[in-house]
């Protein structure tokens, strides 16, 4: 594609174009990090990277860059093809979407697929060899399901939703559209619920179910469990990475981030906008507000509002954290300093 | 079913009915949360809970209430249907239960499957579609095999067992009887054991076999590795969660308890009655005492005795520990206390 | 197998034979650890090891030893067939591989695996039953694809590989030769990349792909994500556990061991022979040197030098974190000096 084409199919997107500047219109074929590109890719910084020295000795045949003076100055300086944007990162992003076109990789049915009784398929669903599709599931028109994946039964798919590899999806779940679920995800498993009792453990029956609302991505081999009564719920926008634990019952708001490896405790209800870093783990029945970060690795262990951002474990607010940690480091020295001002014993 | 019907039952089971009282024999169908339970539901009460002040609230139809008196009067009051348990949870498990019958989702062994050969399948078995089962297997009678499971070769699985789909068992894995094995576990899996050798790692081939003992519950995606040498063993009754790492060799006792994302390396004993919390590890070959709680995140890097509650990394009994880490929250102010207190030097 | 026998092909292995002594040359069967040992299994015992003073009572009926003068004396009083090796336990490594010579389970092509268009399949491989293998693959000779695995479209698969069950391989990834990819992993799937945006989280599409060099391992539900552009690469002779993360553009060095549940954030670099224990985490782009030691549960959240041993979170070499650690264990005692020491407000 040349980058003139790759220009005016970006103005129509979300990436606000500015200005821009065409030497020799050069023809683009890939994206790349600005280190590693080479002819015919393209490549692309934000305001104040730690990357933008690397802009004099870049290979990429163009560049988006942001709105900055220097940068700009220097590009057109190096006879670079470039566009400014206002969110570079962004236009990057349709960038690549525009160079890598998804193909839908099977058209209709495989004919390995098991399709249960009762199953209504949408118009333009692609269903993968080895598929197995319970009694009474529907599967929305233009949601593609790839080998391997297996949906239990009463289990209902929106359009446009995208399943990886061997994930498997229990009963009753809905997901709604736009979703994608990676490879060997499980969705509506049961929860672990469980009453004492003098006979041992005794299973409280997980007869709830899990919804997943749109646009939801689920990581590869994260586990989102159904609750004994009611329902697990993921809000609309919200990205959930690889290894996560979404236990029963949990109710998670619109357009969180929660990074690889988090845990989460049955019944913790999680507001909008949260960002929950790589590992960190959230007690039961705990309330996390609005907007909320955890920094990694943290243990939620009570009630957060919103808006804070808290750090350690148990975790207390981020800047607090940061003064102790500090401490922390210079127990051994605060140790020597007392035993020093410890009034001496006479011998 | 009626209310009636269900207190007929209910009295042949665990939970002890005390005394009940039924008003216009409300027709149930479903078990729900007292705070959203609608008409023909039911729901429960625990002494103490949070929850006692929903009771006015609440649209269920009939209540499973624990032995106190300003409930019953209450619930009375209200006019409710209401019943009186030794223990209301443990009714409401068994209310579940009997609201929802499990039904065997597939009979006998579906054509897609592939049984290898000299595998005993024991009476009312269930196969699903895309099973794979090895040589000289064994699966005991009512056992269930959802979709997309594969069982390796020489391996023995009892009766009444649940193997939910996609999961992976390994050769030599041995199950007992009455087993849930959720969603992408894998059971038997070859240790992480190598040997450092001038040509670098050297695998240490891994012999040894996984025994899961009776009424024992596997979480989705949870790894069950096998050992060198010698097995890995669960004790019967223990519920381990999603995610759940158990490396080669380690033993587990009965009745145990394992949150989501513990991680067990090789070699360690566990007692029987311990509960883990959430994202706990316990290093290589350590030993567990029996009825050890151990808080969320803990680290358990050396031996612990029976009946100990222990928190923290490295774990340290949790009363210290909590007296520990509020010192630690103390930290700034600490130093600066001890900085004021310091002999300040002539100038 | 003779003892006699084995130590012929022990003699041509890596594990060096020093000294031997046969009697009555007893026919080995298995491996088994000393305590365990029953007659017709053989053990080893290493210097220094706890489990010496196990010498009197095991029913081995052949011991692999060290060189070390006491036990060759003890072990020839008692009678025992025995061998010197300067590294026992290689030399058990390679006797369980003599004693388990391991067979390719299946032969050709499973009649009812999916093989693609363009698929290039090499010799004497091992497709099992239900494997997916997408168009514009390859797959090198003597590899094992066991049952269930799915690989996507332009995968390369080098030879001798062993992919075990329902592991999914996605798109344009590359394993070089002699891998083990274990049960339920997930390599190439997309990196956790995503544009914040005044409409929630922008998909920043995962364009790059994995590369896997040869003798690498990778753990049971393990999952490897691909980068927006570039590639995600494990180096040669890296072992990697069960449940660990490996984010997008990530690249871990030769030679490297990574315990269970270990978490490595989107472009971080790991270097040549390092050891990560057990959860241990590691922030986004950091860099991490040759030989560094992290041990277990600890977070790295900026460089580490080469040849250090960390600790904690965030991370400080090991011998300081010791030491802050001791002094957080006194934190009340420490507490109450201080205001013992304080000068007392007259009252």
């Amino acid at each position: 594609m040349l980058f003139s084409q790759l220009l005016e199919t970006l103005k129509l997107g979300d990436a606000i174009l500015k200005e821009y500047k065409i030497n020799d219109d050069p023809n683009i074929n890939e994206g790349a990090s600005i280190e590693k590109a080479i002819e015919n890719q393209i490549s692309f910084l934000e305001k104040g990277s730690y990357l933008t020295n690397k802009l004099e000795e870049t290979k990429a045949s163009a560049l988006l860059l942001p709105n900055d003076e220097m940068l700009i100055k220097q590009a057109t300086q190096l006879k670079f093809s470039w566009a400014i944007f206002e969110d570079p990162r962004l236009a990057f992003a349709e960038t690549l979407d525009l160079l890598n076109p998804k193909l839908s990789p099977y058209i209709g049915v495989h004919k390995t697929a098991v399709i249960g009784e009762n199953v209504i398929l949408g118009e333009d669903v692609s269903i993968g060899a080895n598929v197995f599709i319970g009694n009474n599931s529907k599967i929305g028109s233009k949601s593609i399901i790839h080998p391997g994946v297996v949906i239990y039964e009463k289990v209902k798919i929106g359009k446009n939703n995208e399943l990886h590899s061997n994930c498997v999806i229990h009963s009753k779940s809905i997901l709604r559209d736009n979703c994608i679920v990676h490879a060997n995800a499980v969705i509506g498993s049961e929860g672990f619920g469980f009453v004492p009792t003098k006979k041992g453990w005794r299973k409280m029956p997980q007869t709830g179910s899990v919804v997943i609302e749109q646009d939801v991505e689920i990581g590869c081999s994260t586990t989102i469990d159904r609750p004994a009564v009611g329902e697990t719920r993921i809000g609309a926008g919200t990205k959930i990475d690889n290894l996560v634990q979404v236990g029963h019952g949990v109710h998670i708001g619109k357009g969180c981030a929660m990074a690889s490896q988090v845990g989460i405790a049955g019944g913790a209800k999680i507001g909008n906008g949260v960002i929950l870093a790589g590992q960190v783990g959230i007690a039961n029945r705990v309330k996390v507000g609005d907007n909320v970060i955890a920094s990694s690795k943290c243990g939620i262990t009570k009630d957060v509002p919103s808006g804070t951002v808290v750090s350690g474990f148990p975790a207390i607010p981020n800047k607090l954290w940061l003064r102790c940690y500090a401490s922390f480091k210079k127990l051994p020295e605060l140790v020597k300093s007392i035993q020093e001002m410890k009034p001496k014993k006479a011998t």
